[in-house]
C-alpha cells in the first residue's frame, strides 16, 4: 500500500498503527467472539473503552478533578447551540471573539438565545488576524468569553489567552491536543474530534464544575450538559466506534511524549511551511499576520489562481492531497493535524521549493 | 475465531460479511492511499459512500420522493427533542402513546415544548400490551401522532398502524428496516441505528415535504430539519464511520432480498423462540400480550430470579451472550435484529428445551 500524506482539513490522518489496531480488532475484538461495535455499550469490553478513554484523556491534559469530560455527539455545530442553551436562558450576557467562518457560526446561534456582544470583530480585517490577548475584554456580568481557539478556514490561531475575570468558553476543535493549556483559565472546551482525536462523530466536551452548576435544569435530555455529566456520557448509547479510536490515539500520544511531543512537531512542520514560503516570499504569500499564523492549517496564496490549481494538481500527483483552500477563501491549505508525520511537511515544503524555482 | 451470538439490544450484532468488509477497506480504503475514516467529508471517497447510502435506503424502504433521508447524530434521544422543537414552537398540540420506557422518554421532553396529550397510556398494564391501531386516535388539531413502533425494554411491537387524520411521526429504533411499512401514514420516521442498521453514532430521520416545511426556522443551526435536508445532512462533518457500515448494510439487505426477505427472517426466529416459551409455558412466561409480541426484542421470565441468574450464564457459557433483561424489568431478553443469524435463534431455542426438561 502507498498511503499518501492527506493534508485534508478534518476529517483528518490518524496515526497509522492506530488504524492497523483497529483493522486488527474490528471482526473480533481482542477474541471476544464479536465486534466492539457489536458490544453492548453497558457490558465490559465497552465500559472498558469509555472508562480508558476519559482517564487517558484526563491524563495528557493533566486536567484537574473538577473537570468532566463528556463524549457528545453532533461536533462543535451542536455546541454552538448548547452552550448558549444551557448557559444564557433568560436573556443572560456573553461575549464572543469573531475571528473566521467558525466563529461565525458560534455567534449567529448564541444571539439565537442570548444578550450577545463582540469583544472582537475581525471581519473588517478579512479574518487575517487576531488581537493581542492582553487588548480582549469581558463585560463584567457576562457568563462566558467565547473563543475559537484555531480557525480551520482562515489559518489564524490564539498563541497566547486573555486574561478577563469571566471563564473561557472555547472551541478547540481543529487544534485540541496540539499544546499544553492554561486549564483554569477555562470553563468549557469543545472539540468535534475529527481533527487531531479520531473519526468524525463525536464531540468532547470538557466543562468546569462551577460552570455545570449554572446550565439549565430544564433542557430537553439530551441538550443538557446535567443529564450526561453524571451519567459519564452514558445516558444513551454513545458513538463506540470514534471513541475506540479516540482511546487509541490518545494512548498513542502519551506513549510517544504527549503534549510536549506534538507541540514540537506542530512547530516543525509549520515551520517548514511558513520558511518555505519566506524563502519564496515574491512567489508564495501568507495573508494572516504572522503573530497569529495556525501551526495546524497553514494557508497561502500563489501569484494567479491557475498557478494555484497547478500546485495542487501536481502535488496531488505526487501523492500529497487535501491542499486545496477551503471554497470559500480560495488558495491552498496544508492541514497539518498531529498524525501528519514530519515527512509529509518535509515533502511538500520540498515540492513548494521546486514548483517555486520553476514557475516563480 | 470462535463467533458467539450477540443477543445484546444495542449496539447489536452486524453482518459478518460487513464487518469483514471494513477491516479489508479500514486501513487503506479501496486502493486510495488512505482510510475513508480520514476522508474529507467532501472529498469523492466519501461523497460516493454518502450518495449510495442514501439511495440504498431510499431502494430499501421504496421511499417516494416527497421524503428526505437525513443523516444525524445524537441517537433517538437528540430526536425526542428535535421533533418537537421543530414542530410544537409557541405550544401547538400532539398526541403521544405512551407504551414503554422509550415512548416515557419521548413524551417527557415534549412535554416541555409543546402541548402534549396521551393518545394512549399503558402504565396501568406496565407496558406489557398495546391498545388495537383502531382504538388509537388524535386530537383534529395535533400536529402530529407519536409512536414508538416497538419497545425495545418491554417487548411490545406495533404490527398494525393507526388511521388518523395527522401523520405519524414514528420513532423505529428497534425495528426499523425489519418488515414493509405504509409510508403514506408516516411525516416522520427516525432511528438511532445501533440495532438493525449501523454501529451507533448515526440517526436516521426520514422526513415527508410538507412536514418539513412546517419546521422552525429560528432554531439553532444543528437543531432544525430546514439546516440538513437542503445540504443533503452535510452541513457539518457527518459521522463518516456509521455511515459507511450503513451504506454496506443497506447492500448487504438488498442483495439478499430486502424488507420481504428480513420480515421472514424476524418472523422465523421470534417464532422460535415464543414457540418453546409456549411449548414449556409453566416454565417460561412471557409478560407481553400476544397480539404485540415483539419479532425484534423477545422478552420472558423464568419461575425464580436465580434460575434466570443461571440460564443468563449457562447460556453464556455456551456462546449465546447479551441475554439479560433490561435492569429496569428484570428478566430474559433476546434481541434479534436482522443480523441475528437463524441459526442463532435456533441455538437459543433449543437451549430453552434443554434447561426447561432439566429444571421445569
Amino acid at each position: 500500500m502507498a498511503r499518501i500524506y492527506n493534508f485534508s482539513a478534518g476529517p483528518s490522518t490518524l496515526p497509522l498503527p492506530v488504524l492497523e489496531q483497529v483493522q486488527k480488532d474490528i471482526v473480533d475484538y481482542q477474541g471476544a467472539g464479536l465486534s466492539l461495535i457489536e458490544a453492548s455499550h453497558r457490558g465490559p469490553h465497552y465500559s472498558e473503552v469509555h472508562e480508558a478513554a476519559g482517564a487517558a484523556m484526563r491524563k495528557l491534559l493533566g486536567l484537574p478533578e473538577n473537570y468532566h469530560v463528556l463524549w457528545l455527539q453532533g461536533g462543535a455545530t451542536m455546541q454552538f447551540a448548547m452552550i448558549p442553551m444551557n448557559l444564557l436562558q433568560g436573556g443572560k450576557k456573553a461575549d464572543y471573539t469573531l475571528t473566521g467562518s467558525w466563529a461565525k457560526k458560534a455567534v449567529a446561534d448564541a444571539k439565537k438565545l442570548g444578550d450577545i456582544a463582540l469583544a472582537y470583530d475581525g471581519s473588517q480585517e478579512n479574518f487575517t488576524t487576531l488581537p493581542a490577548a492582553s487588548d480582549v475584554g469581558a463585560r463584567d456580568d457576562a457568563v462566558y468569553l467565547h473563543l475559537t481557539s484555531n480557525e480551520t478556514i482562515g489559518g489564524v490561531q490564539w498563541h497566547e489567552w486573555p486574561d478577563v475575570a469571566v471563564p473561557l468558553v472555547c472551541d478547540m476543535s481543529s487544534d485540541f491536543l496540539s499544546r499544553r493549556l492554561p486549564l483554569e483559565k477555562f470553563g468549557i472546551i469543545y472539540a468535534g474530534a475529527q481533527k487531531n482525536l479520531a473519526p468524525a462523530g463525536v464531540t468532547v466536551v470538557i466543562i468546569r464544575d462551577d460552570v455545570l452548576e449554572q446550565c439549565a435544569d430544564d433542557l430537553p435530555a439530551y441538550l443538557a450538559y446535567k443529564t450526561h455529566a453524571p451519567k459519564d456520557s452514558l445516558y444513551n448509547t454513545p458513538p463506540v466506534f470514534p471513541i475506540w479510536v479516540a482511546r487509541l490515539v490518545l494512548d498513542y500520544l502519551d506513549e510517544n511524549g504527549g503534549l510536549d511531543w506534538v507541540a514540537g512537531l506542530a512547530e516543525e512542520r509549520s515551520g517548514l511551511l511558513y520558511g518555505m514560503m519566506d524563502r519564496h516570499a515574491g512567489f508564495y504569500s501568507c495573508p494572516v499576520a504572522p503573530h497569529c499564523r495556525s501551526k495546524m492549517n497553514v494557508v497561502w496564496r500563489l501569484p494567479t489562481e491557475d498557478l494555484e490549481k497547478q500546485f495542487i494538481a501536481e502535488a496531488k500527483a505526487q501523492g500529497m492531497d487535501g491542499l486545496k483552500g477551503h471554497r470559500s477563501v480560495g488558495g491552498c491549505r496544508a492541514s497539518i493535524y498531529n498524525a501528519m508525520p514530519v515527512e509529509g511537511a518535509k515533502a511538500l515544503a520540498d515540492f513548494m521549493d521546486e514548483f517555486a524555482r520553476k514557475h516563480g
